[in-house]
């Protein structure tokens, strides 16, 4: 688990915003749920593995010394929302769409790019079969690909019908699908031999194995059956929208949870090993806690991939990248500390962002210490406010990007610093607010 | 523990970006802590009650069987940040000044405003032992709190060093002086008896117990000592910030946490018995951590009380209450999918926020379900696309606010929609976009 310094934070922070805002204008709504769930709410929904990896939380108090668990730490985003779904039945419109930006932790070994605290952005959207659930699902998504700068994307496209059929016409029995479905998931990773090997470890003969790849990398085309409509009415749909040249069907994509129902995604780009997310249609999960069999088809965003490759391919803007205050105010003595502030109270009036060098310089003599600061933490202005200054009602600035230095009246010394900030290279310059 | 539904998260998001934006005007970083710390961590900073309250994570895998916990749910924002502070020395400016807004989790029994899981707001400024600190904090929260609406507040001020000097006075023994904190913090919420019967139980004589009571709610005057003049010179400078006319000096102001050192400070408004938040100054508590002793300084808000106050005295503005998509895009017919996801994707391309209504009206005949759902999730507009419309390049709109109906060309639709949502009257206006 990590710490996020201030520069890490502000590229997070960057990713989110995007997400959040095209979300909503995709008519998702946000959804926060608690860190904590029961245990049993979760175990049992992610396979002997996912059990595994849960944090489980001590029972509090007397129950303490029992050494047991009554809950755990969050593992995903859709188990939770099967909850709230079940938990507000009535409460929400028919058609429920949200959306949920927040950290799931598993105790996992971290590989790159992984971590044992992650955030995920999910969208899901219950309550409908159409074939328009999935496409807009697959448009949002891309939408917010395309607007954190991704052009070579790829959402791929199946559906776990298909992958039925595929593997019953390849003869491997219904009982060894899943695993099946697993040794596939993984051909881009470990290649066909890897695969077969793996479903022979699996209990699949070789023979099925082989046939089996052969048909999901083979050139098959969609036709004939439900799943394989399903599939060309989505890809249609899609064309309609952002998504637009970025859907490919991917007979080959398998996805391992094993509670799809219906179509299947997950995006690739050329330099990543792994996907940036991924979802599909589970048309199952929901009625495990509500009773009622409630359609749902969603789509995880993994943040932490999303911002390892956009640091690796430099694809932050330049003021998420380098940022400090625009000013910096300094204090020439103690007895001039009143009036500074009143300096920085007014700079903030003017949505600048302003930190104040909380030490006064002694008339001075410590004035370089304070550009020194200045300087570390990239401030971009920095104002000296001496006794005749004061007088005059001025203020002295120093522009550090460009060295320039001059003395304002302070009625427009706020004016003057985003005129300067205005006429400077867009290449780097700092935003003028952090709203 | 609480789900948060839509509604509920644009109410946080509302204020958190609030607070977010001024304490970036101020200077203050964001800073990220992973919710588990190792338990060593927590345990022994928060006192003997603060440990029973402490959520801890089972050992994983083989350690598990054990019963024993490694783990902790972070219990504040201020304890992480020592330890950043002291992981990454070398790394940080001089003067550090963070915020830091995360969920905190502690085992307690609820009360009215108070959650296992809740949000505290943190500034911290780690590095310098100025006033202009302090000043320059209360400011930043006065800021806050006047750009959500607040004008009531009063920011209570003391000093650590003055308290211990009344305590001395009126006879009561070091040992007991955080005792006696403890039950004077309880002053507004018990009364005097209360008080009094509490220091009893805690081996304070109640002559001691009176004298301390009457000091505190005396018509004590700053002056004199180092620390009476350090409360003189944090409100003299407030008075150049937004604090001004916030900032009362009260002497029986005692905060309970015993690392403080110097001055403290709580935010109350008329309405609530607690207080929005308060902090203070700490200078021993990172060298618990890195060893050097490094001045350090905070203010914590309480976003679920500030939430509880907004709520009840309706502060949010009309937009974040009511909101809905701008519009509802609706499918005539299943052969027009295509072309109204394509509506949509123009309307979106104008940053409306637009949801689709998924299931085909089977030619119009479930147009009225269609309307409900948009009553249902308060859309502002509804619009239907059928053959004729599609072939003339056109869309019918019906404006749900005013009754309004009409039939727009595709080109001008957006722009029709945007006009209208100017011309409605602010105070049940929907924002434009989620921006």
């Amino acid at each position: 688990m990590r710490d996020f310094l201030p520069e890490d934070v502000r590229r997070r922070q960057y990713v989110i915003d995007i997400v959040r805002r095209v979300y909503e204008r995709y008519g998702f709504e946000p959804l926060e749920t608690p860190a904590l769930e029961n245990i049993e709410t979760l175990t049992g929904k992610y396979g002997e593995e996912g059990d595994k990896l849960l944090y489980k939380v001590l029972r509090r108090g007397e129950g303490e010394a029992s050494g047991e668990a009554d809950l755990a730490l969050r593992y995903d985003l859709t188990v939770p929302l099967a909850r709230v779904v079940a938990d507000n039945r009535g409460k929400l419109p028919r058609f429920f769409k949200r959306y949920q930006i927040q950290p799931v932790w598993r105790a996992d070994r971290p590989q790159r790019g992984r971590f044992r605290e992650f955030y995920q952005c999910d969208v899901d959207a219950i309550g409908s079969t159409s074939a328009v659930v999935e496409a807009e699902m697959i448009a949002a998504v891309s939408e917010v690909l395309r607007s954190l700068g991704f052009s070579d994307f790829v959402v791929q496209l199946n559906h776990r019908q298909l992958l039925t059929a595929m593997l019953d016409a390849a003869g491997i029995p219904a009982e060894r699908h899943t695993d099946a479905l697993i040794a596939i998931d993984k051909l881009d990773k470990i290649g066909r031999d890897g695969v077969i090997q793996d479903m022979m470890n699996r209990g699949i003969s070789p023979d099925s194995g082989r046939r089996a790849i052969d048909s999901a990398t083979g050139d098959t085309s969609v036709q004939g059956s439900a799943p394989a409509e399903n599939i060309a009415t989505i890809m249609n749909l899609c064309e309609a929208t952002p998504a637009r040249g970025h859907v490919k069907f991917t007979p080959r994509l398998a996805r391992g949870l094993s509670y799809y129902t219906g179509a299947i995604f997950e995006i690739a780009v050329p330099d990543l090993a792994g996907s940036l997310g991924g979802g599909g249609r589970y048309d199952g999960l929901i009625g495990m806690f509500s009773g009622d069999q409630i359609p749902a088809c969603g789509f995880s965003l993994g943040l932490e991939r999303i911002l390892v490759v956009m640091t690796e391919r430099g694809m932050f803007p330049p003021e998420v990248q380098a940022w400090g205050p625009d000013v910096l105010v300094t204090i020439f003595e103690e007895g001039l500390a009143a009036e500074s502030l009143r300096l920085a109270t007014e700079l903030r009036a003017a949505s600048l962002r302003v930190a104040v060098y909380p030490d006064a310089l002694r008339a001075g003599k410590d004035l370089g210490k304070a550009f020194k600061y200045a300087d570390a933490v990239k401030a971009r202005f920095v104002t000296v406010l001496g006794t005749s200054e004061a007088e005059a009602q001025a203020v002295k600035i120093k522009d550090l990007a460009t060295g320039a230095q001059g003395v304002a009246s302070r009625s427009a010394v706020a004016a003057s610093i985003r005129d300067s900030m205005k006429n400077r290279p867009i290449s780097d310059q700092p935003p003028t607010s952090a709203q």
